[in-house]
Parts: C-alpha cells; sequence; structure tokens
C-alpha cells in the first residue's frame, strides 16, 4: 500500500546545521553516557540473570527495553560512523542479551530472574511485550545496518515464541500489551525476515485490542477498571475517533496501527489512524509538536487543555513518537500534512529534550519557565543526565541516528525530498536501482536549497512544500520549474528550491485560553523562544513589537555554530512599586530590544526563565 | 492587649444588600441543609456510640468538627432569630453529644468507638484535638449567645481532661494538633470562664510547637518526615516567617497565636504574627483574597504562584479562617491594613463559595474556570451539596451568621465602624457601657453610609477608610469632619460617610506571570468576574475597553436583589478560521458590550465560564 520507503539511517548523511551537528553530538557524547548509564545502573548486567536479594541495581520490569534502545542507537552510529570500540562493544552486548533467552525463546530478564512466576501475568503493567518490541528494533537494526544475525536470530526465536502464546487461535491466549510497542517492531522484523508470522501477530495485537471480553480488565479486575482509555484499550482500535491516555504508548499504537494497516492494504484502518492524527493535529498538540499535556498521566487531556507550565507534560518520548507516527502516515499516503506535523515535531519540541551536549534530557518540555511558577514535575526546570525510569534518555539513543531517514523516502521511480536539510542521500528505489544527489543549504536557518543529482535516469523528485512557505520558487538547471520534476535526469543536473522563510507571527485558538493575547515567533519549521540570558528585561515584562521589524542574527556564543537567532523592538512593562501583590496604578512602558534563540536550544547556557508565547505590544 | 472587642453574632443586625441576605438564607435553608446531611450521614449517630462492623456511615477522624460546626453555626442563628423548633433541635444534639463523654472527661466518638486504643496516637492526621476545638467553639456559641451551660460544662471536664494530657510539666506528655484549631477555642474557653488553665494550654500547644525534639517527627518517624512544613511545625512558631503548608491548618494556627499573644501581652508572638500576614498579603492571596494556592495539598506554594484555574485551590475554609486571623489582627492592633484584607476575603473569596440558595458550595474557588481548562479537583466547577471530607459546608453553617461580627468593633471608650454595611448595631464597650447606631446604605454598592447614634455619651467613632478609597468625605450632622470623631453624642447624630467608589482597573505584579497583560475590574471591595451567561461572545475573546467608560446596573434576575453589575464597551477578538489550532492569520476585532458581575455570585444561574483577570483591549 505504501506510497514511500523510508532510508535506513545510513543512507542519509546529515551537513546541515541542526540534524548534523546532533548525530556528531550524539556519536561522540549521548551513546558512551547511555552506554555507561546502562552499564552502571545494572541494566547491562541483569541479562546475567545472576542477580539476587541483597544486591543492589534490583532488575526493574522495564530495563530491558532501555538496554535494547541504546543497543539499536549504537547499530545506527555504527552505520554512520564505524568505530572497532564501539563495534567491540555492540557484540559483547549482544552475546549477553542472546545468553539470557530461555529454552523455550522467552527473554525478560525481570519475569525471568525475580517474578518467573508471573511471565505474562502482569499485560496491563507489566510491560512484557513493550521490552520484546524493543528487543525487536534493536535486533532489525543490527540487521539492517550492520549485517548482523547473531541477535536477530535469537530474537525470531522470542518472536515465534510469542506468537505461540498469544492469538486468536487454539492453544493460545488473548493477550495485548500494555503499552504498545511491539505492534510496530513486529512489523520491522516482518519486514526483513519476510516471515507473515510476524505480520500476523502485530495484526493480532491490533485487532484484538480493546474488543470484549477486555484482557486488562480481566487482568486488573472490575473494582479497579478505569475504563481503559490510559492504554488505548477502552473500545476496539477501529472504533477509536480520539487520541487518550498516555501519550507514548497512544503514538506507539498508532504507528502500529498505520504499519499493519500498509501491509495488509487494510483502508478502513489507515482511515482511523488518519482520524487520531488528526484529532492530535487539530486539538492536542502544542506549537512545538508536543503532546500529552497532562502531567498526571504522562497523558492526552481535553483538547484545546495545552498549558505552557506548571502541570503540563509533552514528555520527549511522545513527541519522538509522534513524528514516527507521522513519517510513517506519510511513506504510506504521501500526504504533506503529515511532514509538516513530523518536521515541527522533529525541530522544537523534540530535540528541545536533549541538550546541545548530548549528555543531559528534560522528561518535561515547558513551553514556559519562571521562578514564580510551580513546576509539578520536580526539578524538571534543567535537564538531567538520567532518570529512574529512563526512557527519555535511551531514546534520544536511539532517535537522533535516526534524523536522517525523515529528511527523503524513495518510491517507486520516485523520491522525495520531505525536509530540505543539507545531505548526501543514496536512496533505494522500490525497483531497487539506487538515486543519489546531494543537498546543499542552510536549512532550517536559510530556505535557499540546491540539489545536486548524482544519478543519471528517468526518475521524479518530488520537493515538499511545507505549509508554513506562502512563497517559494524551483529552479532546474536555472529554469523555472515545478515542485514535481520528472524527466531524464543526467548527473549534475541542479536543483535550486527557494522557500520563502518570514518571521511569522502565530496566534493560537483561543480555546487555548492561556495563550489569548499572546504571540509565538516563528521562522520556517523552527519555534522560537526568548531566554532570560539574552535579555535586558525579565521575559514576563517583555511585549514584542510585532511591527516593529524583525532582524535575524547568528552571534549566539554557546549555541551550536550557525544558530539563528531573531531580533528586534519590544516594550519593558513594569509597575513602579514593583513590591505591591495588586495595583491600580497603570504599567510603566520603556522601548527594549528582544532576542529570540530556537525553542529547542533553550537551557544550554545556564538555567533561566523562558517562554514561547509572549506578549504583542 | 488588644484594643478592640468583637461583638456576638446577635449584637449586629445586618440590613445590607450582601450580608444580611447571606445570613437570610443561612438560617432558612444552610442551617437546616447541613443539620440534615450531618443527621443523614451518621455524624450524629456517631456519638451515640453504638457503631458496628457491617453498619453503615462509619464514623470519619473528623466528623465530630463537623457536627459542633453546625451546632455553633445553630447556636448564632437562634440569636439572631428565635425558633422554638430549632432550639428544640440544638438541646437533643447537647444532650447526644454529652451523652458521648467518657468517665475521664474524653469527648471523641471515633476513637471512642473505632480506634479506642490509638487515643492520642495520631496527633499530627488524626484531627482529634481539631475536633476537640470545634466542640469548644461550639460550646463557647452556646453559652455565649443562648445562655446554655450544659455543653459548656462538658467541654470544661473535656478540656481539663486535655490539659490533664499534655504539657511540659511532669506527668503530662509533649505534643501537639495536628490541625490546629484547638489554640483558638481555648482561648474562647478562657475568656467565657476565666480559667486560665485554658489559656496555659492554649499557650503551650502554640509555644512548644515545631521544637525539638518534634513531637511529629516522633510518631510519623524518621523514614517518612517531609520537614513538617505541612502541619507548620517545621520549627518553632516564633521562628517561622513564612506562610507554609496546608492553608487552612496554617490560618488557624495563626489566628490562635494572634489570641495568645493578645492575652499574655506576647509583643514578640504578635510581630510574628505580623510577619506571617504580610507574607500572605503580599506574596501568597489572590485578588479575591483566596489563599492556599496549591491543589496539592491544599497549601501555600510559593510567593507569587497563583495560578486562575486548574491546578489553583483556594479553599473556602481556608479564605474564611484569613478573615478570622484578619479580624483578630485588627482587633488587637487597631491596624486598618488588617480590614481591608478581611473586607477583601468577606465579600470575595469566602462568599463565593456558597451558592446565593445558600444549599451548594465550592470546596475550590477558581478565578477562571472554561471548557478547554482540565480542572484536576474534578466536579469542582459546580457547587456541591456535601463532600467526603465536608469541612466547607459545615464552615459556611457557622461562618455566615458571624458575618455581622465583621462590621464593628468596641473598644475603651470608642467604637469602630469596620466595614460600612447596612445593620443595627449594639456594641459593647470595654467598660460596660453598651453603645447603639444604626448604619443605612446600600454598601458595598454603594458609598454613601449614613450613621445614626442612638447612644448619648462621651465617646469616639472610628470610621475605617479603606484602603481602596482615594477619596472620602465625612459630615457630622451635616458639617465637614474627621474620620475619628469624639464628642458628647446626642441621640439622633447624624454622621455621613461617603466613599468614593469608581470602577477601578487592577492589575497584578508581573511575577504572577499568568495574569500578564491581564486586568480585573473591582469596585470598593467587590472584585466582578465576567460571566458567560451575562456575554453575547465568549468570556475568553472579550478584551476589556478599559478608557471606554464604565457604567453600574442592577438588572441581574437570579442575582440577589440590588446586585449592581458593571457594564461597558468591549472587543471581540476571534479568529475567522476558528478551527485552526494554531494561525499566522492576525485576529479580527468587533466591538461588543460586556457585563460583569460580582464575583462571588457566579455560577448561581447555570454552569458556564467565568473569568476575573480579562484581557484589556
Amino acid at each position: 500500500m505504501r506510497k514511500f520507503n523510508r532510508p535506513l539511517p545510513g543512507d542519509i548523511r546529515t551537513a546541515d546545521p541542526v540534524f548534523a551537528e546532533r548525530i556528531k553530538v550524539c556519536i561522540a557524547e549521548t551513546i558512551p553516557a547511555t552506554m555507561r548509564k546502562t552499564v552502571e545502573t545494572g541494566r547491562l548486567d541483569a541479562f546475567k540473570l545472576n542477580w539476587k536479594e541483597g544486591d543492589k541495581n534490583k532488575p526493574h520490569i522495564f530495563w530491558d527495553s532501555d538496554t535494547a534502545k541504546v543497543l539499536e542507537g549504537m547499530a545506527y552510529c555504527l552505520a554512520l560512523n564505524p568505530d572497532p570500540e564501539l563495534e567491540k562493544n555492540y557484540d559483547e552486548w549482544v552475546e549477553l542479551i542472546c545468553s539470557a533467552q530461555q529454552e523455550d525463546g522467552y527473554l525478560n530478564t525481570y519475569f525471568t530472574r525475580i517474578e518467573s512466576e508471573k511471565r505474562w501475568a502482569y499485560l496491563s503493567w507489566g510491560h512484557e511485550l513493550y521490552c520484546a518490541g524493543h528487543l525487536i528494533e534493536a535486533a532489525v537494526a543490527g540487521y539492517e545496518c550492520l549485517g548482523k544475525r547473531k541477535l536477530l536470530d535469537c530474537i525470531c526465536r522470542y518472536a515465534d515464541y510469542i506468537d505461540s502464546v498469544f492469538g486468536l487461535e487454539e492453544g493460545k491466549r488473548r493477550g495485548w500489551p500494555g503499552h504498545e510497542e511491539i505492534e510496530l517492531a513486529l512489523i520491522k522484523l516482518y519486514r526483513v525476515t519476510g516471515n507473515k508470522r510476524y505480520l500476523k501477530l502485530a495484526s493480532y495485537f491490533v485487532n484484538d485490542r480493546g474488543t470484549e471480553p477486555n484482557v486488562f480488565k480481566t487482568e486488573i479486575g472490575e473494582a479497579n477498571w478505569d475504563g481503559g482509555q490510559n492504554l488505548q484499550a477502552h473500545r476496539p482500535v477501529r472504533e477509536q475517533d480520539s487520541a487518550v491516555g498516555h501519550a507514548v504508548r497512544a503514538v506507539y499504537l498508532y504507528a502500529g496501527m498505520a504499519d499493519v494497516a500498509d501491509e495488509e492494504n487494510d483502508v478502513a484502518l489507515l482511515e482511523v489512524c488518519e482520524c487520531l492524527f488528526e484529532d492530535i493535529r487539530q486539538h492536542k498538540m502544542y506549537i512545538t509538536g508536543g503532546i500529552g499535556s497532562g502531567f498526571a498521566g504522562e497523558k492526552f487531556t481535553i483538547p484545546y487543555d495545552l498549558t505552557n507550565s506548571s502541570l503540563m507534560y509533552a514528555e520527549s518520548c511522545a513527541t519522538i513518537g509522534l513524528a514516527q507516527f507521522a513519517i510513517r502516515m506519510f511513506n504510506i499516503t504521501g500526504n504533506n500534512k503529515y511532514l509538516d506535523v513530523a518536521e515541527l515535531a522533529l525541530y522544537n519540541g523534540a530535540l528541545s529534550g536533549i541538550s546541545t551536549r548530548g549528555d543531559t534530557y528534560f522528561y518535561t518540555n515547558y513551553l514556559e519557565v519562571d521562578d514564580n511558577l510551580v513546576t509539578y514535575n520536580s526539578g524538571a526546570k534543567v535537564r538531567q543526565p538520567w532518570f529512574a525510569c529512563s526512557c527519555c534518555p535511551t531514546s534520544f539513543a536511539r532517535f537522533i541516528p535516526q534524523l536522517g531517514t525523515f529528511l527523503w523516502s524513495a518510491g517507486d521511480n520516485e523520491i522525495a525530498m520531505n525536509i530540505p536539510a543539507a545531505c548526501h542521500a543514496d536512496l533505494k528505489l522500490k525497483d531497487g536501482r539506487r538515486v543519489s544527489c546531494q543537498v546543499e543549504g542552510d536549512y532550517p536557518y536559510d530556505g535557499k536549497i540546491r540539489i545536486t543529482m548524482e544519478t543519471a535516469g528517468n526518475y521524479r523528485l518530488l520537493l515538499r512544500i511545507p505549509s508554513w512557505c506562502k512563497q517559494y520558487t524551483v529552479t532546474m538547471n536555472g529554469k523555472t520549474t515545478d515542485s514535481v520534476i520528472q524527466r531524464n535526469w543526467d548527473i549534475g543536473d541542479v536543483v535550486e528550491l527557494n522557500l520563502e522563510m518570514p518571521v511569522s507571527v502565530i496566534r493560537s485558538n483561543t480555546k487555548i485560553t492561556g495563550n489569548n493575547g499572546r504571540i509565538a515567533l516563528k521562522r520556517g519549521p523552527v519555534v522560537y523562544a526568548l531566554e532570560q540570558i539574552d535579555q535586558q528585561v525579565p521575559v514576563r515584562e517583555t511585549l514584542i513589537d510585532i511591527d516593529g521589524g524583525f532582524r535575524l542574527f547568528r552571534d549566539l556564543p554557546g549555541l551550536p555554530e550557525g544558530t539563528v537567532g531573531i531580533t528586534g523592538k519590544a516594550v519593558h512593562e513594569y509597575f513602579q512599586d514593583s513590591n505591591a501583590l495588586y495595583t491600580d496604578e497603570p504599567p510603566t512602558r520603556e522601548d527594549v530590544p528582544f532576542k529570540a534563540i530556537p525553542y529547542a536550544l533553550w537551557q544550554n547556557r545556564g538555567d533561566g526563565n523562558m517562554a514561547i508565547w509572549l506578549r504583542a505590544k
């Protein structure tokens, strides 16, 4: 069904000011740091299955997922940047993980060593199938990117075993993953192995979910049953029309549903995915692409409930998950609206979750931070190197090296430039032909893009025109043309895309009550924020002069080279009596300049207040 | 030490458009309704001490306080409005309560019937001394207002017993109330009995609190100890300089501290009270007088953390407690700043907690409600008839009939008009002489007040000029004079006070970040709000034209007669594409009128959105 294939991480070599820099830092810092933490905290050693009462580092139900995610990231980084030392570590990790596999194929440290009698007994909250999913993704990554079979073979045995346990057939039991993930992982496994068993199992997990009698309700018991919305199991997935519950779980499920719909040519299921995506895009997404605004339960709340601080969440993993869901929907349908969301999430709400040094992370991605606002996620105003529940750091370890895979897609005799960031792309068409090209430019900080084709032949080049772009030009060897170019390409043909990228003043739906009277600055796909360190007066007292003209500047020491800031006129509004709690004194106003930086880069030059949604003069 | 005595509820007969109406409704509705609930829920029958496993209505640790509070309210209402049927009920309740007293004087249904072995074992969270405090207040009310001794005698025995248990003397144990209340109650008991033992016990509870070794820490255990801030026991009260922890507990303690300081001429302790009051007034109080902004823990958070919805609290009981603390501080010091806060809390954050019908209540007093804002206190957008933890309804039962006692104070040869609401005041000077007068006018909706003196003689009349008032005049029998009038009064002398009362546009400290760019309308002591039912366009899309002029109006069907609204010009700001979540479309603006009502009266004509802090055009 799908229109496009997604390239492998190694197929795209980024050379832009954002992704290339992040990938470089990931290889140099994030992978070593998360590997170290995985070892130090006992997550890797858990696979030795020798933990005993009294030992430190008691294995936890979700630990295997962290190890698997870091391993997956190691594979991608090795594909991008061969490194014998890292490869040696990789092989040792795989060795150890495989050694924990049980006779019957089962592979889970917690439910082997700690609560072996509870295997498959806590489906709703045990993270057992979730951990399996991440092990599958890691195994597929190692095979696809490095050609290594050891973990893949091991994990196929595990998947075969899981398939022997779950399903509607006689001799099997019904069961669903409490935290979805295995659905999309099984599709990956199906794609590399061609074994339809995995597709069928993924399809079972998707299609049985939420049907009666409800597996989770039976497990949790009538008395404690909350309706199942948190686990997206309140009704069959085909009857779901609103994004609900734990946001990471939700978008992982939706991504898996999209994959199953794709592989099974299931148009009805794809329509459900589209409906859920639209509910997120139209009602439940921050301007940054952040989702899951409810701190309590890390979840989707009601439409338009998108507060900027205190109670908000927008977990890094959820935003990354949204990008992964969106890119799948684009590759299946070819509809650019999915890329608009993927791009927004990537440049803003996802990358905000990791420091420019690549070694600290946000769980919660606040849109506003102020000394006088309580944040209910304590300590969350400053990125942390690790968490007890450390899904976000390990998500970045595997997500950052995948950034290139969002840039291009390859279809049936056509290639699509999704995000025009500078890179070298080596793409495999559906017929197996490879097409490569070089993209140059300064995107996302500049809209001028130059593409030099390196493969001759007849194929189509699709250039996405982002929805934020109102005016653009395309030239082919200097002559104006369209954003879809089909021709007999010569090596060295040059296509130039020029996306006009003025500073936009964004307002939000009046139903997001806290944003009323406020504006945000956005340029291209990049959302800007005022960080206190750059201002002469408090962020909270700064009113942007939206008619005063904006200028771009590049002098931002401490931020990645090439970062473009926005400066302009503002008004400092304050009270003469700054101590009064309430006053009938009219405020005083004085002109000041302001400086805005890309939101994703805040809190990299010390701690301080920050806001995206600003008052306008 | 104290400058003024507070009158008894029966001494002040209100005749104004707010308090008189509320008291009338309280007598007719609130008292019967809360009595009914007290009976229906088993709270009264708990005193039969015959509950057994399997019965419904298992007594709860704080139930006695609810019964006592309703009983206290019954006494005040009987003083204001004799009613044989109610008095019969009153006597029966007292009979039943007294019958539950144990041989040694102990009187607590839960720790007699349910966990008798745990007497005094859960001081931190057991509410045992808190319940005792409310029983004492009820007993004092019955004696002072109705001359009934039965409960007073019973409760003196209980207080004597408590005194025999707690203290620093040999044979006693150290112990503090987890929920403060008994301190101020013991002072009341001391004042009506003259028995210094009660003063000493109150003083002990105040002065030992927070000293080492910490009683609560010992009880709760090192492992679960949170530092004691929630219970205001983190350090000795004399070393406290910031209002912290559970807000109701805090202001009850501070009121008790003020009472002890007063009776013991303890200037240093009074200074602590002043410091704590100032911390609240300057940093932690809503424009409504609401306090305790943190939903989690019903508590004070950090300075300026005063959000208007979702996470906020401002419990009705806390605001009432602040008014009770403030009126004590005024009566002790004579400093009008305390009256400014008391008045603000009374007319706004306290009265907002009860419906105009007097039968439903808010626990949380939101400053903004919108369909699109999640409220973490579920169901709290609509007043409820009762709660599992039903402190707020029973607080109103005893608070509303006390409203008159805030209006006047009587000192040594002087009487002070604190709040110029229409009433008949019959005041007892410190030397025992009685002075009476009649106040006429439409306050708080009009600033013209006429006082007719009914008692001849030489004494001083003090007229408070509220801090919100910038211009005023006072005349004595038609001749201009000062706000302090000392003279030989003749019966029939007329003093006229004219407080100018324009509509004020209030802004808040920029550190309350969510209020930046917003204004509130206030007139005299009354804070106004926009309720959806009165508007032509959504509240959230209404921008007030603060330079467009304001008009007053009285046509507000469904609200108490005489209620004054504010109308004026506004702008409806909206987007042509009302579905877009984010847009670069500039908003459309159209002129509309707006109507504002007193905040305390919202949600009396159906449910709907409401906001105090509004955007200005």
